[in-house]
């Protein structure tokens, strides 16, 4: 209903509840703090590293993938010229690629059906919570700290979101059942876990691979789905660990994929995993790739063909592996890693013990280290970080539901340069010590 | 909850119930059926004509809109690149060219900060009934019959569509007026009105001025907001008549915008115009189109930078115009128009009167004819049509809720050539004569 007021047209209170939810104010905030402080070094944003960034690569990927299209699969011109034009297949056109992807980086092997390719993870996210939340009874339980984008999608679709303990370990199964229990007791439904099992966004926590396989044990006999989000697990130092999807042998896990990072964000390309089976009324079994292709069909038709060319085309210049396409990058990102860690070492040498320690983990890989203050480090601190030390990172309380005050902030290193990293830990060291002389 | 069945993982009685709705079958039906018939000709769907495509294009809008960063906006390399490939302004980059090209094509005089560039006009249409879709009391009128991604859009976001009466003007106010005071006894909130006053899908028909300006006038009076949808304005005979937007003096219209066939369907571009006031809780006001972007960034973060580029490439190829940029493929739809309604007239001369007439709407622009049959034409019809005499159509029953076995078929001409729409016409005929005599 408009509102009649010469000021204004609409009022937010009728508009949906999402507007006015910490979560999208959160991920908002997390966009565009970096702008609002230009000469702030940012920790805070997760983004790839540019350097490696050039247009030509674009022309290229595009020529390549055409090429594929003439040369392997025995397109003409005009049919090249339609792929990449007109309106595509629901489900997207690189599936095979990103099969032959799987198989080759993650030992995942795939029925290339069972993929629908979405316009970034974050829209693969949206059309499994739209699908899963089929009434008021329905519950997503996900590993707390939580990414935003994925509490965002849920809140888009009325979904409560039920945080389960992260802690130390990537997820603490007793409370992961504690919160299956406790939901049903309620008289709701939990339909699925959302896990980062791979450097986490934003802890840095992996898990190990007996922990992998309890929680597969636990969701087979909880009967709740495994939503795996992966966007950081092949920038590793060379210990890769099996994803869950990798290790799943009762179809529990949707694996939600990302090019964000192995490709590059503005490429939009993502896709979800989904090869469950879904029985209809009529005795009829389709695959849920099917049910969510679906339901992106109503949210975005298809996925830009030209943008999903590029990522195909990326694919085949490296025999579809991602992990020999981003070498360069994942040496730089080990790098960076390295440098925070000896940075923070140098800097905060007193990790022992007293109340006035500097702490933080140390992940083998991925674009974050989760750095424990000696007093809260909530958004006001951050502003004050920013604007009189210039250095910004992302306070922890974002990524916790209904929590504020953590002495918890995440520094992603993936898009900085050595001397930034050295520029950018003087500065966070000078404003914990005067923080911590005035407090 | 998943079900622990040997032959299936889940059941869709569990999933969300727009998976199970008519509009959502419909879109995958009418996206798919051509390929279930490779050797029909079709008359299915609103693609875009193909022969102008070309990759080269593609290249070339990219480096044109690069150049543009470059010369005209200062960039260095490294910035373009990172515009191009790093994450970037939720509600888009090329919003200031998009503002240029509606004031040069359409006299919409706007503030670049309302356009929200979307993943094409699917997301534009989400995202605004997302927005508005606060509880379970607001209501989503739709001029009917509706094309039904807007049906889709709205199942998705949980909020009931209620039809009103296009008729052969494009609106029947007095049933819009009906239906609003419908709503309101119903103790529900009418939000805002679908309406698509150019050429619309499907049924062909434009709104003349004066209906347009009482129109805006009972928006404004009734408090309700008009959804208008605009993909085939640009393609005129030259009678081009001012949008909704172009006339609306009190910020009742949302203006949808697509780039699908003015650019191409392979980009996926669109967006939402949206400079409604926004009142907060504690007196701030913004613009709705900032509003539509904190929904846009949890469902697709932002629309491809690359997509951008290419869509900012063409229209800075025509200074911002697409009717110069459409000068041949606006040519080549009124060509199409007149072959078919031609065609019409040749083959089905008794026009007038007889229970037997077929009959068929004559609009001067856009991509569709509708075709009144002297029986039901249902989909069990097309199929027979598909399989026998080698001809798709869209049954307009698609386009209603809750209506089956309508008379009236939708033609889409405009991928065709003067050939083939002979040859579908002669199809047609045949269809028709033959179901006629058999029935």
């Amino acid at each position: 209903m408009r509102n009649g007021s010469p000021d204004h047209d609409l009022t937010l209170a009728t508009l949906h509840h999402s507007l006015t939810d910490p979560a999208l104010e959160s991920m908002n905030f997390l966009n565009e703090v970096a702008s609002r402080y230009p000469a702030a070094l940012s920790f805070a944003s997760g983004r790839p590293f540019e350097e490696f960034f050039d247009v030509k690569l674009i022309h290229d990927y595009i020529d390549t993938y055409c090429g594929y299209l003439r040369d392997d699969r025995g397109f003409g011109d005009a049919e090249v010229n339609q792929v990449l034009f007109q309106y595509g297949r629901t489900k997207g056109i690189v599936h095979e690629l990103i099969a032959r992807q799987l198989r080759c980086d993650e030992g995942i092997d795939v029925d290339p059906e069972a993929i629908v390719i979405t316009v970034g993870c974050q829209e693969a996210m949206f059309i499994i919570v739209r699908a899963l939340r089929a009434d008021e009874r329905d519950v997503l339980l996900a590993v707390s700290p939580t990414y935003v984008g994925l509490t965002g999608a849920a809140r888009l679709a009325d979904m409560p979101v039920w945080p389960v303990r992260g802690g130390p370990l990537g997820i603490d199964l007793a409370d992961l059942a504690l919160q299956i229990g406790r939901v049903r007791e309620a008289g709701l439904r939990p339909r699925a876990c959302y896990v980062m099992p791979d450097f986490a966004n934003p802890s840095g926590v992996s898990m190990t691979v007996p922990l992998r396989r309890r929680l597969l044990d636990l969701a087979a006999r909880e009967r709740i789905l495994l939503l795996e989000d992966n966007p950081y697990g092949l920038f590793h130092d060379g210990s890769h660990l099996p994803t869950l999807k990798a290790l799943d042998t009762s179809r529990v896990v949707v694996y939600l994929g990302s090019f964000a990072k192995t490709g590059f964000p503005g490429a939009r390309v993502g896709y979800a995993l989904a090869d469950q089976r879904v029985a209809g009324s009529g005795g009829q079994v389709s695959l849920l790739a099917d049910e969510l292709s679906k339901i992106k069909s109503m949210v975005t038709v298809n996925t830009s063909a030209v943008a999903q060319a590029i990522v195909g085309g990326k694919l085949l210049e490296h025999d579809c592996s991602l992990v020999a396409a981003n070498q360069r990058e994942t040496a730089v990102y080990l790098r960076n890693l390295r440098q925070v860690l000896d940075g923070l070492r140098r800097r905060f040498p007193d990790a022992g013990g007293s109340r006035a320690a500097v702490t933080w983990n140390a992940p083998s890989g991925g674009f974050f280290v989760v750095v424990t203050l000696p007093f809260p480090a909530g958004d006001e601190m951050l502003e004050r970080s920013a604007r009189e030390y210039r250095v910004l990172w992302t306070p922890m309380s974002h990524f916790y539901s209904g929590h504020g005050g953590l002495p918890h902030i995440r520094l992603a290193f993936s898009h900085l340069t050595p001397d930034l990293i050295e520029t950018g830990l003087d500065r966070l060291a000078a404003f914990v010590a005067a923080q911590h002389a005035g407090s």
